[in-house]
């Protein structure tokens, strides 16, 4: 089936079978008809229930065999086998797609899970495409396409505008068609998917894509569940001009486990979910009403060139506590507010306003005259620093809106966006802007969330290419590859490891430490213990031979105690190595969008404090160096306050090299823990480490 | 003047003078008096302008000495000296208060500063009270006095209800209004009170709390002026239940910036405010739409008591995207979210609804009905691990507000509070909330803000008597006193110090070590060196005398060569006590708030971090274990993942003896860093520290 085919018969069906319809058209399984009927869908509609002759006036057919006529798309509104029966039943009428109303399948437990697989397969093996199941539908408001049960459609009319929606979430559709008929966003088309047990987020997003009524496409996603078709479709709406933006449940763990609980899908991690965002050039924003107001924010516009950190907004008011709430959470959301240009400050002393320059221009009453706000506007856009300008706007919006955002209406599509808050509930200034296609906030925690989204949003990125790990091969099939072994794989890949030895004794130990020069650490070596240190087998600093002698004892008697019935390999002698700090490097195969890469301080208070850097892996250089930046533990290594810098370099080389795992299938995880960061010039060291291995997936 | 009398003139005089009005009733300088005719004020209006014979069909008074009547409240239009002129004549002509609306004296650099301090002078000298400058004036509802320059006064009606503001931003006065007007929040007194440079937010609300028409109080605050005064306030307030809400400007540093030069005033940091806040039972939200909506959440009820951690909330949801947003908004807030109680699931399943207890209620389209909503609210509002109940209204909400929103009506003033949020737009079913006076969210992150505000709401809290700090007396005048000197203030306080001596050479290092026991340690000991470590001057470990030897020559050099001309009084030799753990105790005294204590983890990952425990100083032994437990990076010393815990018993007295300094007004800062933390009854160790002395402000 062509892209074309299927886009016609989900968007803009010429006719439509309702599979279970009610004849009460107030009652779920009746509305469908009457909202197509309501907005003017003009296809043929072809509902199917053998207990009615006619509904809604048309007439009713006994079963799906009985149409006989052809079918665009069937909407089938029966719960469990019967609706695995109907998509059968459909696919041999001819139908090009079906969607599923009815929850109960992969959301709700194992049963639930068979009876989805059993539903693809029906529609695979009958080559029928599938919307849900557990999807409440499909809306098209160019044509009429109120194919949903959603109770929002009862609105008296159904604007068609030129963002479409993707929501995993059918009920969040309601939400947006209210909240943006209010502020005059309208949609191009929504559509719920439900499980995505076959027409995917990414799938309907390409279709998007070639989709000439849609310019902007918002995302509502509780997980992810293809990632692979996200990623191409993200590209394709990069390459052709059209923002995406998302919202995404499941920041806190809280949200996690409900994600989990309510989709039935894994809820993955919000950091591993954010990297996965930003990799592919989606922007994100955190609050709903951001969402709502993004496609006046992104429209048009292609994301900012910048490469290490966001951009900087330039915020005018006429009310000093609106644009200070409006700074204050630009400052929280880690977005720079721009000086006062000196353009503007000589602007408002031509008119008698003497004002310091700071990070707001407050216009006060006697700036706030059109031509003087028009000016300073057109300042702030000129101001080669500045890449956003926020108007905020106080009472006057209320009851004065031609003269309060008069003003503000030329600067549609200009070079640079325009935001606005307006501070009081100004109904009437909120439609003017809206009308102009101004992005007009609510709410100043909002107009800086948008912002913000906007300034971080990055065009996708290409992971680089990658060698494959050279010495992977003589692993064998080990399960887990720890110590001594892990490391010389580490070297194979080109980092640099602490040289070490494992012997059996003391005598052993003694040769080993004198030919490496003390000091020295000691470890036990033992596939059967995990936490060496815990077991009392890890001595560090050893100074001398003496020290040597007891620490080894000692080790073998801790060890003895801890595991009596561990296997020892023998344990490690190793030569010290002590630099500026310590870092951690992860590796691992997430389950939902694939290798990753992460970068922490050493040691516990980096899990403490969740601070860590992630990207989807291989990355390259300058990849590795902005994970550097971004970890807030590694700031004395970067030379904070003085303090000598660590090799910063080699650390990110390091970061390279070891994210060439992402290319070898069968490495789950890897971890090097510590990694130790020498003085500039004198690298990094990988003292111990782990490796993963076995089946993907 | 008795408070009865400042009350009457301020809120509702029984006769205005305005200052300066214009006869052209657009202009600012005519809102004033358009105003109040507008909204009925029934008391006598005299302007003065010398230039108008009548103004709004009121006779017109060329000067304040022309008027020779008895006057309540004058409110001055006038700028500048000539503003300080009208406050002494307001005096002369008897007036009780006068409101200054200019601007242009503290939040206008020095020149401001001198004219704002005779504008006090003048004001004391005769007798009279002053609101502002900088003020955008009073209104009061229900008397018809909307005596200010605010635009939103255009409002065609002014509604009384039962919440007063206090704002430090005059515009924000506006937006409040009209926000609240359109979501039947209405206000009894709004007062705007610019510089604070005579009345004050505590002196005001201290009127506020005796004002029959006052049941809940709401703070904008940019910064505190006057702590002492909105302590005694904040505490009236919960002796009368009368709960107070504040939104703060500047949590972060550019919005602190922005404060600064907004105001004139300092900003203070937003961790030292938010425990001044908490201290004195004042409850803060975080998002403006919270404030707004504070009235209907907070009116009626008292803190909740919570010792150890906030609240439970349960979410109800007929819709499972917008019950998700309020959960993962919740757990990003840290409030925990209750697990569906017993008595739900059973009720759900009777009416044929089998669900998994989990974090969300949702009642899906089946359990919408009324009985049911109303049934499970019943459940969660019963169930004795639940403390405040969110219902999540879906699609329902837009077009049929009786059936989704009655249930929920019979909820007002329930034991346990109920918050609504509408995820669609649903303006009908708003207001009937509203009007219920059920507090009702538009965006599910303010629906969190408000519950958090509400759950983390504690009473105010008493300052334990404490001691005088023993030995202080012996410092004689000294400003900087550090090392062993101030180790031996803070063992009079009873907190165990490092035993040391300070020695003036190699010998007597030697004698001192042999005498405490190696491992020592040498630090150089000098007023002049403020960064011993940096200097060379710190070896620690040094484990015997050979060692003790080289380090000592090693130090001599390294200070000879970075301090040349440093005054040496000797190297302290030191017992090494290693602990468990470090962390760093500080006291200071803060220009706004007083004095204060602050716990964190020893060295540079707490400032990066900003992960300490603030609070008013001194404080009990409950109160030091609540720092303790706040401290993210002391989750090791609790006893994180089986660690053996660290001395937490003695870390709490340590606090409490160290907050002691807080009536010793010579001592303006004071720190231990660091204070090691032994093993559970091994008690804690200050190892080095520092006071600085002064003249208190």
């Amino acid at each position: 089936m062509t892209k074309a085919t299927l886009a016609k018969a989900l968007f803009e069906p010429d006719s439509i079978m309702l599979i279970g319809a009610s004849s009460d058209l107030s009652k779920p399984g009746g509305r469908p008809l009457k909202f197509l009927q309501d907005h003017g869908y003009r296809g043929r509609i072809y509902p199917v229930n053998p207990r009615a002759d006619t509904i809604g006036g048309l007439q009713c057919y006994p079963d799906i065999g009985a149409v006989r006529e052809s079918i665009d798309h069937a909407f089938i509104m029966l719960a469990g086998d019967a609706a695995v029966e109907a998509v059968e039943q459909c696919a041999a009428a001819g139908a090009v797609c079906a969607t599923v109303l009815a929850g109960g399948f992969a959301e709700a437990g194992d049963e639930g899970d068979r009876r989805q697989a059993e539903l693809v397969a029906t529609a695979r093996d009958n080559g029928i495409r599938l919307l849900g199941p557990n999807s409440i539908g499909v809306i098209n408001a160019a044509a009429g396409v109120a194919l949903s049960a959603n109770a929002m459609l009862e609105l008296p009319e159904l604007n068609a505008g030129r963002t479409a929606v993707i929501s995993q979430s059918g009920s969040m559709i309601g939400a947006l068609l209210s909240h943006g008929e209010a502020r005059k966003v309208h949609y191009s088309k929504l559509i719920s998917v439900g499980n995505e047990a076959d027409l995917s987020v990414g799938e309907i997003g390409d279709l998007l894509i070639e989709d000439d009524a849609t310019d902007v496409i918002l995302l509502f996603l509780e997980t992810l569940r293809d990632a692979e078709r996200i990623t191409a479709f993200a590209r394709h709406a990069h390459e052709a001009g059209k923002p995406v933006i998302a919202y995404k449940l499941g920041r806190s763990s809280l949200g996690q486990k409900l994600a989990r609980s309510h989709t039935g899908a894994l809820a993955g991690s919000d950091e591993t979910i954010a990297a996965f965002l930003a990799h592919n050039g989606i922007a994100r924003v955190s609050m709903l009403d951001s969402l709502i107001e993004a496609p006046r924010l992104f429209g048009g516009r292609t994301p900012l060139d910048v490469t290490t950190k966001p951009g900087r907004v330039g915020v005018i008011s006429t009310t000093g506590g609106g644009g200070a709430m409006v700074v204050d959470n630009l400052g929280l959301n880690g977005i720079d507010v721009a000086l006062t240009p000196k353009s503007v400050s000589a602007r408002l002393a031509d008119h008698g306003i003497i004002q310091e320059p700071g990070r707001m221009v407050d216009l006060t009453m006697a700036g706030a005259k059109p031509e003087i706000v028009q000016g300073v506007i057109a300042d702030m856009m000129a101001a080669p620093d500045i890449d956003a300008v926020v108007m905020v706007v106080g009472s006057s919006a209320r009851f004065h809106p031609n003269l309060a955002v008069k003003p503000l209406l030329d600067w549609t599509g200009a070079a640079k966006p325009l935001a606005v808050y307006l501070a009081p509930e100004a109904q009437a200034s909120l439609l003017l802007l809206a009308e102009a296609g101004i992005a007009v906030f609510r709410a100043p925690e909002a107009c800086a969330d948008g912002l913000h989204a906007l300034l971080t949003w990055t065009p996708p990125k290409t992971l680089p290419a990658c060698e494959p790990v050279p010495t992977l091969a003589a692993l064998d099939g080990e399960r887990v590859v720890a110590e001594a072994k892990a490391l010389t794989m580490f070297a194979a890949m080109e980092i640099t490891v602490a040289v070490g030895e494992v012997v059996e004794n003391l005598e052993g130990a003694q040769k080993v430490a004198s030919r490496l020069g003390y000091p020295i650490a000691l470890k036990i070596a033992s596939p059967d213990i995990a936490h060496k240190s815990d077991a009392g087998g890890v001595r560090i600093d050893i100074g001398d031979g003496d020290e040597l002698a007891r620490a080894y004892g000692d080790i073998i008697n801790s060890v003895g105690v801890a595991h009596p019935d561990a296997d020892i390999d023998g344990v490690l002698v190793q030569k010290m190595h002590s630099g500026l700090g310590e870092a951690l490097l992860g590796f691992k195969r997430d389950p939902l969008v694939g290798p990753v890469i992460v970068l922490g301080l050493g040691g516990i208070l980096a899990e403490l404090y969740h601070d860590t850097a992630l990207r989807l892996a291989p990355v390259d250089i300058i990849e590795a160096q902005a994970m550097i930046d971004e970890v807030i533990g590694l700031a004395p290594l970067r030379g904070y306050r003085n303090a000598p810098p660590g090799d910063m370099q080699a650390l990110a080389q390091a970061i390279v090299d070891f994210s060439n795992f992402a290319r070898e299938k069968a490495v789950l995880e890897a971890e090097i823990n510590p990694l130790v960061v020498g003085a500039e010039g004198h690298g990094v060291v990988a003292v111990d480490g782990l490796i993963i291995c076995g089946a993907a997936g």
